[in-house]
């Protein structure tokens, strides 16, 4: 894979504008825009310099796919052996003290991970080191000072490349693919986890996964009540049978590669009510109006409120119960992803920027609707990525 | 559901017998063992004194998700509103000082999350607090001492209660549901993404999830060369198209409602060759070795050593790269988990312990043959969980 050169550039100027003279951080996430490589199992760890200096310390067993994407120099070492019972973070400490004494850090400031985080899933389960690493850290003796690595990471993980808009594009489209055959099982008696499983087969035997080595694909049916409690930052998808008239909202977090996407589809059981026509006709009507704020420059809480005046004028102010977006992008649910699209967001946008526009009604006991994009700010205005 | 008055009084013995005067976890899988409740998007509290206390501080989005499945005090808490930008760091603050203010915990120990750890998925992304919980807990001045959790987390999470086993067993029920049509799918042509796609459609579609509020199925294929690589610790799916004569790998990672399984099945593309035959007896043989070994007060490596032995005497000592198995329930994928099926393992067996059983030869670039099991220690024996 070609290197990322923009993404180096950026990191290097960051660096050398903040106090930090080197990162070392093992979230999945961070490695990804770190290095270009996104661990499979946790347990790696990217040691970047502002020199330029980029180390990656990978599990033997990822070291060949870290290699193909990943120009940073590469470091194998075994979490797990048969001759012996380890821990991982016991045989981490050779390979980073290793890489570490060969720089010259006396004095310096390492940006570490302290603090909290959204991790996306990068398997079935993830090996992770936080607390232990930087006690690691400290038992080296490196006579360096430690402070937190978010006020550097946050602002470069929220402005995406040319490369990785490419790859959340990418992504996006794979997504669609999940939706395309759902029409085709919106029906009386069919239950929630049954949809969510065609949805998710339907992405997993997509046509188009080529050239991407992960991908995930988390689908969620709520329907009829239960879909108003989507207001929720998370979804669920239960046994329930969908009925006539139903709201079948089905929500996906799906990945390529380290590379995520948040989508939101709401559908009817037969015909719409009118109640449910004038649901959607101010949902339509707030996310034009949201997409229209969007541009370079615009504040999050400039978007969110075009979004909320439409919901407010057709009298769901209330039941538009959450923000209107969040980033997304090297995270999928993460409320707090700059760009947050709320209404106490001081959040600049800026081109590159990758978040959802997400307009929504619920209510109680009836049901809930949201149709959610994945939107990119460009040089003078917007791109949906999730057009269909 | 019923309180695990069996998991309360092993927790009070386990705290009376260690210095920990109480316990203060974030992670998802110790907020289940402790408290009943999987939180699904991270961000909950537990903290359990030894004094039998049990307090619960959740996202409010999950509070009746909660009270069904957890006898703690359950206090609800906003990570995040509408009316303000927080973090759910932030928001915690307040609720956890108050629950730890109205405990005497002045001069205590408190067991906290300081290490590396495997942690599964719980959603599409996860809250995670780990090195920020401790540092909030220090900014409380409570004048306690902080320790790590888990010498007393770790053998208590190794060992299951009754009803914990039932979680189990019903997990790995509904597991092998995923592999109940794969022979209609194994066929020169079709694309390990399709195979894995079908077996964990198999698994959503199952009818028999009543009762379990949430699932996952992880389903990777592995087929040819590809399927030698599932001896490193995680497996992976591709684009590649079966041919006749392969060896078709097929790994889960199956949850229900946190509690995991860890199965594998290998398949072949038409009829076995003989290679494939000797290296299938080998397996069954080594399989049955190692179970005959497993009862309370083996040692790991006993059952390890079993099954090796017959590796060894089938010539495929080399092949078989990796430990016999490891503890699973709590955690999907974690070779160190309790008990260790390893050559120098010196975990001792007890009735009510799970684990996996792997028996397995890897050949580069022809293919490698796993079987996986689910195990439980009986009061005399074992019981095979995955018995298909």
């Amino acid at each position: 894979m070609a290197a990322d050169a923009e993404r180096r550039s950026r990191i290097q100027s960051a660096l050398k504008r903040s106090a930090v003279d080197a990162l070392v951080c093992c979230g999945p996430t961070e490695v990804l825009l770190l290095t270009g490589y996104w661990p499979i199992l946790g347990g790696s760890v990217a040691v970047v310099g502002s020199s330029g200096d980029e180390y990656l310390i990978v599990p033997h067993d990822e070291e060949a796919l870290a290699r193909a994407t990943s120009e940073a120099n590469i470091v194998a070492y075994r979490p797990f052996s048969l001759d012996r019972l380890t821990t991982p973070i016991e045989a981490l400490a050779g390979p980073l003290s290793a890489v570490l004494q060969s720089k010259k850090l006396s004095g310096k400031t390492l940006g570490v991970e302290f603090r909290q985080r959204m991790q996306p899933t990068t398997y079935a389960a993830s090996l992770e080191y936080y607390g232990s690493l930087i006690d690691l850290l400290e038992s080296l003796h490196l006579s360096v000072h430690f402070i937190s690595c978010d006020p550097v990471l946050e602002p470069l993980r929220a402005v995406k490349t040319v490369k990785e808009l490419g790859m959340v594009r990418e992504s996006a489209r794979i997504a669609a693919a999940g939706f395309s055959h759902v029409h085709d099982w919106i029906r009386p008696g069919v239950r929630e986890s049954e949809i969510a499983a065609e949805c998710r087969r339907a992405y997993e035997r997509f046509d188009g996964h080529d050239g991407i080595e992960r991908s995930y694909g988390f689908f969620y049916c709520m329907s009829g009540a239960n879909s108003a409690e989507a207001s929720a930052p998370f979804a669920r998808t239960r046994q329930r049978r969908l009925e006539e008239g139903d709201l079948v909202l089905i929500h996906a977090n799906t990945c390529a590669d380290g590379y995520w996407t948040d989508i939101t589809r709401t559908y009817t059981v037969g015909d719409m009510s009118d109640r449910q026509r004038s649901m959607r006709r101010a949902i339509e009507e707030a996310r034009a109006e949201a997409l229209g704020a969007v541009r370079p420059g615009a504040r999050g809480s400039d978007v969110d409120r075009a979004a909320r005046n439409v919901m407010e004028r057709h009298g769901l102010g209330g039941a538009f119960r959450h923000a209107t977006g969040h980033g997304v992008g090297f995270a999928a649910a993460n409320a707090n992803g700059i760009p947050r699209i709320h209404p106490r967001s001081p959040d600049v946008l800026e081109e590159g920027m990758t978040f959802n526009i997400e307009p929504a009604a619920y209510f109680d006991g009836y049901g809930g609707m949201r149709h959610c994009d994945m939107v990119a700010v460009t040089k003078d205005g917007f791109e949906v990525l999730t057009d269909f």
